[in-house]
């Protein structure tokens, strides 16, 4: 596959993007809701075809393996049929219908409509842990073009070729499928992400990375003269809680479940469960000493790794820190899988040292003596992607550990792993602050669309005036609410 | 009506409201939606009937007539009763299950299900011009409150005695509904008000008034260590377009209607139509001059006095603009309604003086030539609460101009007046910055409360331990969009 060389975006290149975005936004929002799904059938389509090129670029760039790429790239393109299938079916417009009522209680009511219509030209700022599915073509990408926006995307640097790789299969593929220039656009370096992100004709940011990355965007963003939405997925340790009856009943399983996940990808997922909360006297902490890790593997790139290792070397010379099993080989590259163990009165002496990603193939386990500072733990958590507990249907801890949780993650699980985030209807990929910036939405599943639309009502137009979508005639068969009712 | 002396609250007493608003989410969270439809219902009887208690108090502060006073208590409580219904319907929830798919394209999925949850403790800063509808009990309180979040309310100086006589009403009606304490408190002064706003326990903010000041408190939600969504509504022109065949059909009424809208509750109103477009070869000028206006109205303090005055001062000192018609007793209290002339091209040339909200009974009427200038302006325009066009359904500028101003306004108006907004389940009061700092969401409406919403998903969870909403069995009877499909 030819690539072109590839450098920083410079300021003249940016303006003709913007412009050509802004450009885009307004023949793209007018099009057809079908016709904005054939576009991104055509994207599937031509990822799909060129598979076979765009993995080894792929690898090349970020030492995944193959089968993982490969299922990325599944992901990915399953990702955009979804949202075509979303498209057709109309639901996601809130389409809603208030005839004039002149009995209505508070006063006479005029003909009100409202429905969900594109916020204009999207900022994506790519992920390094995803190449295919948080990046180019991925989640935020397809649900700001499913929705009706033009997307310039902050190229990752972790894996550039490889994004003007899939760059040029976008183009060509939406190009085909009749989509204006400019829908998709690739920009490269800091600078032009910052710069694009405080012009004018951008509408929304979206970011997935680091705390202090996504930080910095979310105050440059909310900095603006007219600031804007912007959805920053920061930062995650999602804690597993396993029930004394849980560790008592199946605690080798447990054991071999959470090795099994944290160490997944090295490690490399914002959804990694990165503590482990198990009771004291169980045979939990020898399992897991003794537990068969995979082999070292090579991180994403030298700043993953150096980051990696310096965290976790912080961790290790806490002093209520000590190593579970062996540490060979955890502090260099590539990283072998590294457990450290502390107790739930520790976390809670000191959660902001504790409770803290480190992003790699490393997690804490932490005992505790009674079930109550499982309760006490989930209370002092700041917001999480996920959120897990391992327990028995019996367990008289599980409801209120539960309910705690969902104060404080978008996801919680029993008695399965937070790693692997299926795109779904009802998926919920967010939290409160530091998970996201934007704890009223999700990056993955179908209800990410709703990220890049907001709401306009039209009063007391006649129907050749009003969207397609708000007619009484109804002639896109979609789901209206009338007067209250879905009809 | 007895109320008690009012002071600032101190930072002892904020730090125990905000304990006491803490306690109370978890409870009211909890709280079945039937119950806590009961509780808006007993708060929407306890203010009806205060009625003849509360009026006078607000006349005495707010110097608006009795007849204002009565139906804005009516959409009060009419808003209160609307949303205890949505609260019965279930559909505000967006429940979605999607159960275990060992067949889903991507790869087996899970069992996820998904439902919206209170964010928690909302702090409201009422507004000075709606004493009931924007202040202690109106809609981002019942919103809130709707939600399942406690709210602690910010009240306005403007109508202090009557914020303490509503929460009286409110407390004892919320009691006797069975409510916990500390679900609606009231805090006074600025400085509450900000040492609020940064606390970790609030975990949304809502504001109605000026942009500095809305600005400023957006500013301090986004700069907390732990960013919360505030949902601030600033400013707006309201800019109305007469087409040139509506003016020679109608433009007489038309003149009539705008002063009636413009002058309406002496222009203290968000929606004030404060920029009209009409031909310049056409009798409007000449109706607009020559129409009745209203007599001089106090306004709502001195403060909006003053502001009002030098704002129309700075208007009237434009080298391109002129007064239209007698200015006599415009810059005096109580002001006479006031109209200032200019023309599009100088709207055009000038946007950041000329379309610009002067917050009291002035507008600014603006000549064109040809229908192409319409268009022009709207480009121009920054994001607006409302867009009006008065139009005949057979102008060929209509549906250009519509799309335009969709793109700019929360609400666009077709041969109506944008004053008096009408809380329906269509509803949509928003719109892009300044309109408000959150495009996505709105402030009057049933849609309103998914402000104070956050998605949460449960995977895997045993029946009795999912929330009843996302139970196969419905128990709570709400619409339901099972494996991507509304059951």
């Amino acid at each position: 596959m030819k690539i072109p060389d590839i450098g920083d975006t410079t300021a003249e290149n940016l303006e003709g993007l913007l412009a050509a975005a802004a450009a885009a936004a307004t023949v793209w929002a007018q099009r057809p809701a079908a016709e904005r799904a054939s576009a991104l059938m055509a994207l599937a389509d031509g990822l799909d075809a060129a598979a076979d090129e765009l993995i080894p670029v792929a690898r090349a760039e970020t030492f995944l393996p193959a089968g993982r790429l490969a299922g990325e790239l599944t992901r990915t393109t399953f990702q955009l049929r979804l949202f075509a299938e979303l498209l057709t079916d109309g639901g996601y417009l809130d389409a809603r219908i208030d005839h004039a009522d002149d009995a209505w209680p508070m006063g006479a009511r005029p003909d009100i409509r409202r429905v969900l219509e594109p916020l204009g030209p999207v900022l994506v700022f790519a992920a390094g842990n995803f190449p295919f599915a948080f990046s180019v073509a991925g989640g935020d990408t397809c649900a700001a073009l499913a929705a009706g926006c033009p997307v310039v995307l902050k190229v990752h640097p972790g894996h550039p070729r490889l994004s003007a790789a899939v760059g040029g299969v976008a183009a060509a593929s939406l190009g085909s499928a009749g989509a204006p220039e400019g829908l998709l656009q690739l920009i490269y370096g800091t600078q032009a992400g910052r710069d694009a992100l405080v012009d004018s004709r951008i509408r929304a940011g979206a970011f997935t990375g680091s705390i202090p990355g996504g930080r910095a965007l979310f105050d440059l963003a909310a900095s603006r003269p007219d600031p804007i939405p912007f959805y920053g997925e920061l930062g995650s340790v999602n804690p597993v809680f396993v029930t004394r009856a849980a560790a008592a009943a199946r605690g080798a399983d447990i054991a071999a479940g959470f090795v099994a996940s944290y160490t997944l990808g090295a490690g490399q997922f914002c959804t990694k469960p990165g503590i482990l909360l198990v009771p004291a006297d169980s045979k939990m902490l020898a399992a897991l000493a003794a537990a068969a890790r995979p082999e070292p593997a090579r991180l994403l790139n030298e700043k993953i790794q150096s980051g990696y290792t310096a965290a976790l070397a912080q961790l290790l010379g806490h002093d209520d820190v000590d190593p579970l099993g062996s540490l060979d080989g955890a502090l260099v590259a590539p990283p072998a899988p590294a457990l450290a163990a502390t107790t739930a009165g520790a976390l809670l002496g000191d959660p902001e040292a504790l409770i803290t990603e480190c992003f790699g193939p490393a997690a804490l386990v932490a005992t505790y003596r009674d079930e109550t500072e499982l309760l006490a733990v989930a209370r002092v958590l700041e917001g999480q992607l996920t959120a897990t507990v391992q327990g028995e249907e019996s367990d008289a801890v599980a409801p209120e550990l539960i309910r705690l949780l969902a104060k404080k993650a978008g996801r919680v699980l029993w008695n399965q792993w937070p790693t692997g985030v299926s795109v779904t209807y009802a998926q919920q990929h967010g939290g409160p602050y530091p998970a996201t910036t934007a704890p009223t939405s999700t990056s993955v599943g179908t209800a990410g669309i709703t990220r890049f639309l907001r709401p306009v009502a039209y009063q007391g137009l006649p129907a050749h005036l009003l969207p397609a979508a708000l007619r009484d005639a109804n002639p896109l068969g979609i789901p209206q609410r009338v007067n209250g009712k879905l009809a």
